[in-house]
């Protein structure tokens, strides 16, 4: 059987950029929802500096509080040293780190050069490998910088391997900002095919040009099978102007049970959880799909009460 | 130069199923935009029966006040003999047919089988064919039927050859009502690319489960250059619940130019069309890209302001 795996990360990408605060116990119900829904690797919350991402202040009692169960599915973010330090005390065993693949973003976003971000991924995906974590590693505007443009694959793929070989057994190559065609998705993917195996390879996307599932198509026949998501398409990105949220859940799930990968994710669960979502945030989310699942979802529910 | 043709249906397709009466002249603005975007094939009215679709009802008198200099890129659909006298009278030099892939299609949307459909669409066929028009046909419902279900790959063949072999000199498979994945559109294209050659495709493709732009990268994959879309991803499907519009020009448009793929079509200059088309029809439309799309105009024109 052929699976693909996603990564929903609507608690933490997802929440992160919603203007709305989110509460600890909505998060946990959010978190719940996922996992009962079939998602079986969630990104549930960021160890940063609760000064600069508020949403994510309450990382420290959030994480103790998911049940065991969820536990083994469930993957934290961390900057740097002092918040992988965080994330073990709140009781992580699986972490990731960001890198962003240029000058400017990095400046911008962390307050330092690119050199200095990628010592500061590579100490703490060492530390975490030494102390038996689990570690995914980012490369982020790694098609597309709103600050430099275009990069080149050869810097994302120079950053991929520094960030393997410091430990990360998943490396994923994030188009933060959604501006990739699958021609670019294709480029950078079959450079970095060279060095690596499609399984140790994952791609995070961003919907602003609608070319998310079209750009998940491109890595899918290329072997990936890795992807991250979020719940409605939950996201966005303080620094691009008019970028659209993360490549939606559902509409991953129904593009990969369409094509015969298996994702163990139930739809109606998951609508269900979009629903929930849309509840806590505010303005009207939900997927590509959303609306057609939607009506299907109703008609389902019209035929069981008939029965 | 690598070159993707795209066929805009907007002005047929896209305001046939909308509820909004739109006059002749805006029709002649819409068709009269697109043409000044670039768009160099444009489907522009149906001589079907007033009774039976009355948005199409003006068809004898649009066509022929479209001017000269547009008329060359402009084709109609006629479902018969009497339609194709019609679109003759009113000047049409490029017609295209429907068949619907489906039995109970057939029956609900024209009243009569598919041997009957059949004959009829390959009878209209030969006639333009003798007549020197230039002529494109349909094989409708090619994936999925609201009615029947999914449609046997080997069905669309076989009524694609009927079709060709009636003198159709693009033959384009329709995802109607926008059921098929990137898988499905494969599976039928590779089995009709034992018969045909990519450049005798084309692909019809609306955007109900948000795949459209997947499933056309699926076909450009396989040599596609031949996409019907329609201007703000206008249009629906009177018979299946939840169906969304066309694949949007727009999103065609944008990831075609970012993979090397010359369309011709401007997008600043198409957007302006989506906002005449809004303003006509009352909802809001706009392809999967349109909002970044907007953002980006909003700020090329600020930027000239600036200048």
């Amino acid at each position: 059987m052929d699976v693909l795996t996603i990564t929903d990360v609507s608690p933490r990408d997802g929440l992160q950029s919603q203007r709305t605060m989110v509460a600890t116990a909505d998060k946990l119900r959010l978190i719940q929802g996922l996992s009962a829904a079939g998602v079986m690797s969630i990104e549930a919350t960021s160890f940063v500096s609760p000064k600069s991402v508020p949403q994510m202040a309450d990382a420290d009692v959030l994480l103790p509080q998911i049940v065991r169960r969820d536990r083994d599915n469930i993957s934290v973010l961390v900057p740097n040293l002092r918040g992988l330090d965080r994330a073990i005390a709140a009781g992580a065993n699986s972490i990731a780190v960001v890198l962003s693949a240029s000058d400017t973003m990095n400046r911008k976003n962390i307050g330092m050069d690119l050199d200095m971000a990628t010592q500061i991924c590579v100490t703490t995906l060492k530390r975490a490998t030494d102390l038996g974590l689990a570690t995914r590693a980012y490369v982020a505007v790694a098609f597309e910088c709103p600050f430099e443009g275009i990069i080149p694959p050869s810097c994302v793929r120079d950053l991929a391997l520094r960030v393997a070989d410091a430990g990360a057994r998943e490396t994923v190559i994030a188009d933060t900002i959604g501006a990739a065609a699958p021609v670019q998705i294709q480029d950078v993917l079959q450079l970095l095919l060279v060095h690596f195996s499609p399984m140790q390879l994952g791609l995070h996307l961003h919907d602003t040009r609608g070319m998310a599932l079209a750009n998940a198509w491109a890595a899918i026949q290329l072997g990936i099978r890795r992807f991250d998501a979020s719940v409605g398409g939950l996201g966005g990105c303080p620094f691009a102007p008019g970028a659209a949220g993360n490549l939606a859940t559902e509409d991953l799930v129904l593009m990969a049970s369409q094509c015969g990968l298996h994702t163990g994710i139930d739809l109606v669960a998951l609508m269900s959880v979009v629903a929930m979502v849309q509840e806590l945030v505010g303005p009207p989310i939900g997927g590509r799909s959303a609306r057609w699942l939607r009506t299907i979802v109703e008609q389902d529910s019209h035929k069981e009460e008939e029965k």
